[in-house]
């Protein structure tokens, strides 16, 4: 070991580390963190303000690995410094149960901010954490007293340059001047298929100067050179930062460096050694000297600089104990006290006041009902705020006030949904995000990852079905409920009047680790009539809206705006002696998870005459009426023409229910 | 009217045209076409080479209309320029059955070439267009004979420009050097929120020199201005052309021009009043004079066009018969004579020659087998060639060869997705790609687009389930399946074997209309024995797959990696004397479309205990159990493990399904 002992050979512990634990799991990536240890290095020996010790103290820096794959880096960085990330853990890469899976999770291991892996989404939640500290710190800290002050940090390669959703999200950072991002590009010249030439040819300075950013290119082995740079993007207040650094993918791998070999795949026994030897690492698998233990613990540091943080969180405060108590509300997700009695008020008042109006109307009203109570609501939309009805009575953009809880995403369905993401993540924020259901599409997989990451993210998805009508088939959704309501841990709400739609904002506020994608119709829908059990009752997911008036031999099942179409039928049905009842499931998921003894007294399981409507895929409603049952809806693409117009070309009717129901009873 | 004509008053046509339109179906967007008259007068009437007549006239030029809200500038251009578009049709702007849909539908309207209307994916079209070209050209052009030698022009906006996807099109347009691809940006500084400035401060100029373009800024409104940079773009030959034409959205209407109000709303009589004053167009609404008619038609323009290339190909055809013919071949999407019998030849051979091979392997085997018959398969992997398996024999990537058949799409799912879509538009090739099906989700809405366009676009999606192993949860597909099954007009394969993966590839070259997705395993999957009738089955996309060897009791239901799990359940249940079956159903639409004799014989309507096992989410499968049945598989995600131990966790087993058939009954 060199003495005293040098950046290089601290950087080559990740090194070390990284390739073992690819090896002994027989799988992983030992390229990147090979390739950007020194980088590593730097930022977290120097740069990075955290505490391993308290992982979630709320004002640490975040650093977020883009390249997820590389994960081993970020595990060897966590047990370094001091993470309880042991060296066990790190044997137990990629296994069942353990601290280190393949890729980041959120949640499996203190340290880790986000879950990364599907490239380009840890960029998009990086500009989300760094939107997030800038409107907080606009929000809560006051003259003498920078309560909220971190930078965001961000790994990324030239696989998250590639997708789209890197010029989304950083297109949209330069715009909102995010100068406390700093993000460094793993420029390696490697992908998966090779040498990234003959498909990457970027000039990603001049793209990334087109953005706004600051750009910087340097050696990214030369750790003072990366050191300056950082400096530099620091000292930058308004522009975001990248900075190029010039790698080698699997850096200390004689015969596998700067190859594709080493990006997803273990080194191999030989060139393990050989690359112990090469880098003058002479220590056994798994183990780290206790010097560069040393080296590396960021313990006492983190504690002096969250203790000198905590005085000035003592006397701010002091200055002001409202604010102070209101900031850790926030950053611990909680609803106001009063939110619960508050919100069924609103509920109820729904119901008393009948309106038939759209039902995402009915979501505007309740976004500006709610909102007053919830000032961590920081809404938006990709460019549909018009359509979308997400624009609120207090609402202020980001651009015109920092302190702001509106962003207009532009048209970036995709990058919003994963911003969003990163805010939820950041905390202190509900976000919420729009466009039409059809757009949800581009948007998908960071959908998904809200899911997958028990992120209260609120997806506002508008113009829900043939409903829409004259903007036709690329606008009409058919099959992107059966989507959502296949993705676990997400609600997908699809109401059917101003009560319900209430319902599905207020129950999706109070999901703490559960998104929901809330559905809502372009065209007026009609109020319902319920007594109070019905509408405590919408809650559940699924609930009897009308009771059958004779002996129960049939029933109907809807959502949203077919609704409508099942009360004209029951009406039709009722009057002609049948027994049928109307079922109103905004929420499948959320009924399903209800006891099966409220189940079996909505659904009965003897009765089998089941039909349900909804505009959109029938596949997912067998489910309900089972082989026995017949579906109503779609099975193609839509149409362009007007509302009316399709619902008859398509056959979804109050007459076909009616005959449906009467052709199995 | 001035006289002579002024290229601002043909352009005044449109604007007409488009404001009437769009008032009397009272829903539309005047903004984008009134903006964009200027300029599309220019490229129409002056540089387009096209024949209103011939609309499939094989090397016409290509127009995409990206951002296709403003669809009534391309109804408009298509009526002036002597389409099949009537003023009638224009009349029926926006409704059912009509000719002019609210977005350009492709099939529905000569003259359109794809559909668009989601953004950015009409640019992606465009590059295909212009790599479908490129590749065509250097296939059969011989010297002296530029039988393939056309331009592709797309208009877009700013809408196009913030999404991802553009990103990935345009930077692959560089690197690949698609030299006669023009494309004109109306830049017009307004979105439906309003000015962009707020949420979109690119440099434009310097992001696509970033990517290799020329680019050029004029005046939008100055005719000369934009013919001149448009003889700049065609003078280009390797770089692709943007042209930023500053415009005024709305142009010619006093009141509303230069504000998001006429982005997406009629005009109001009044104000349309106003527009034919200040533009001194004096006709009545859907009143063109002969005048202005006799400027724009291009049918004597394009006749002589055509004619002068078919002279040409006349010359080709005569020097070059068989390459004449396999052109023609080709651009009507035929198969060759001989295809079928030689697949059905492969395919036995599958079945004659066991291998336990993973399906990804299968699928790689089926290409490499496959493709010496079909030389336009134009392959490619979003950066994952070596992972997706396709890579093949004969495969020479288009960067090294420009008269290749394989491109790597780098990280760039939507974008690849997409350009494959304006490939198979263009003719003369069947594209495939693949991802992980995980990755799907980020090309989600153009495989839709692909779908909704009846067009053969291949999609292989390989690392299928929790079968993949240690990358874990955001690799795992789980919800995946049921998104692509509810899209109509997609056949989604999963088989279980090298005959199945056989099939399924001879079922989707043969699909001329319908997309495909081939779901293929990480893991190897053991070979099932099969008699001729059984082999003959597969391609009805569900057939017994081993039959019950007493009363039928229970019917077990599988695909992919799961039919394994099944013929062992088979093989236990059946040594215990339970009457079971075994039905594979490697493509679910595929076995729905069947008549309902053959379905009955596959799953016989009284046999109600049915058990679906497949490694996805279990709502999908209630469709062929019912409520009586039962379904194996997930509700979760996944997790970061080696795959035996993930298929253990989530009890998807043998003994898992022996004991739930022995439940049932």
């Amino acid at each position: 070991m060199p003495t005293p002992i040098t950046q290089r050979h601290n950087a080559n512990a990740i090194r070390a580390l990284a390739m073992d634990a690819v090896q002994k799991a027989n799988s992983g990536h030992p390229g990147a963190p090979m390739g950007m240890a020194d980088i590593a290095e730097v930022l977290w020996r120097k740069f990075l303000k955290h505490n391993p010790k308290d992982p979630k103290w709320l004002n640490r820096d975040r650093f977020v690995l883009s390249n997820g794959h590389g994960s081993m880096l970020h595990y060897a960085l966590l047990h370094l410094s001091g993470y309880d990330v042991s060296i066990d853990d790190l044997k137990n890469f990629r296994q069942l149960h353990s601290k280190t899976p393949s890729h980041p999770e959120y949640g499996y291991t203190a340290g880790i901010e986000t879950t990364t892996g599907p490239l380009g989404q840890g960029i998009a939640n990086a500009v989300g954490f760094a939107i997030a500290e800038k409107t907080l710190a606009n929000q809560f800290n006051r003259d003498g007293h920078e309560i909220i002050n971190h930078n965001t940090y961000c790994f990324l390669g030239d696989g998250c340059l590639m997708e789209g959703i890197s010029h989304e999200a950083c297109s949209l950072a330069g715009t909102l001047e995010l100068g406390k991002l700093v993000v460094y590009y793993d420029d390696n010249g490697i992908s998966i298929d090779g040498e990234v030439e003959g498909w990457f040819s970027d000039d990603t300075q001049k793209r990334f100067e087109a953005y706004g950013w600051q750009v910087q290119t340097v050696d990214g082995h030369d750790s003072e050179a990366i050191g300056k740079a950082t400096e530099n993007a620091l000292n930058e207040s308004k522009k975001p930062s990248l900075i190029i650094c010039k790698t080698v993918i699997g850096a200390g791998s004689p015969n596998k460096q700067g190859k594709e070999d080493c990006h997803g795949a273990p080194l191999g026994n030989d060139e393990i050694a050989l690359t112990r030897e090469t880098l003058g690492w002479t220590a056994e698998p798994f183990v780290i000297p206790q010097e560069i233990y040393d080296a590396w613990n960021g313990v006492a540091k983190g504690e002096v600089v969250q203790g000198n943080w905590q005085a000035e969180f003592d006397s701010y405060q002091k200055a002001y104990p409202e604010l102070a108590k209101e900031l850790l509300r926030r950053m611990n997700a909680d609803l106001p006290a009063d939110f619960e009695q508050k919100a069924q008020d609103f509920i109820k008042q729904c119901q008393a006041n009948p309106e038939n109006i759209a039902s995402r109307k009915a979501s505007q009203n309740a976004i500006n009902a709610l909102q007053p109570l919830l000032p961590e609501l920081l809404g938006g939309s990709a460019d549909l705020a018009g359509s979308n009805l997400t624009w609120f009575k207090n609402a202020k953009a980001l651009e015109n006030d920092p302190a702001g809880n509106y962003i207009h995403y532009g048209v970036r369905e995709f990058g919003m949904t994963a911003i969003a993401n990163g805010i939820a993540l950041h905390g202190g924020f509900i976000p919420y995000v729009a466009t039409f259901l059809m757009f949800m599409e581009y948007a998908r997989n960071a959908v998904r990852m809200s899911a997958l990451m028990k992120q209260r993210v609120i997806n506002v998805y508008t113009h829900d079905s043939i409903g829409l009508g004259e903007d036709g088939p690329t606008h009409q959704p058919v099959e992107q409920l059966a989507s959502l309501r296949a993705t676990p841990n997400l609600h997908t709400w699809r109401p059917c009047d101003t009560v319900e739609s209430m319902v599905a904002w207020v129950e999706s506020l109070k999901a703490k680790t559960t998104p929901s994608a809330l559905i809502f119709s372009r065209q007026n829908l009609p109020h319902q009539n319920r007594d109070d059990a019905q509408v405590a009752n919408i809650a559940k997911g699924g609930y009897v809206l009308a009771k059958e008036q004779a002996d129960l031999q049939a029933i109907i099942i809807a959502t949203g705006s077919e609704v409508e179409l099942a009360m004209n039928a029951y009406q039709e049905l009722s009057g002609q002696g049948v027994g049928v009842r109307v079922v109103s499931m905004p929420c499948a998921e959320v009924f399903v998870s209800q006891d099966s003894a409220y189940r079996e007294s909505v659904l009965p399981s003897n009765v089998r005459s089941r039909v349900a409507v909804e505009a959109s895929h029938v596949d997912y409603w067998y489910k309900f009426v089972g082989l026995d049952g017949k579906v109503i809806g779609m099975t193609t693409f839509g149409e362009s023409a007007p509302a009316k117009d399709l619902f008859n070309h398509f056959g979804i009717t109050s007459e076909a229910v009616v005959s449906v129901v009467k052709s199995l009873i």
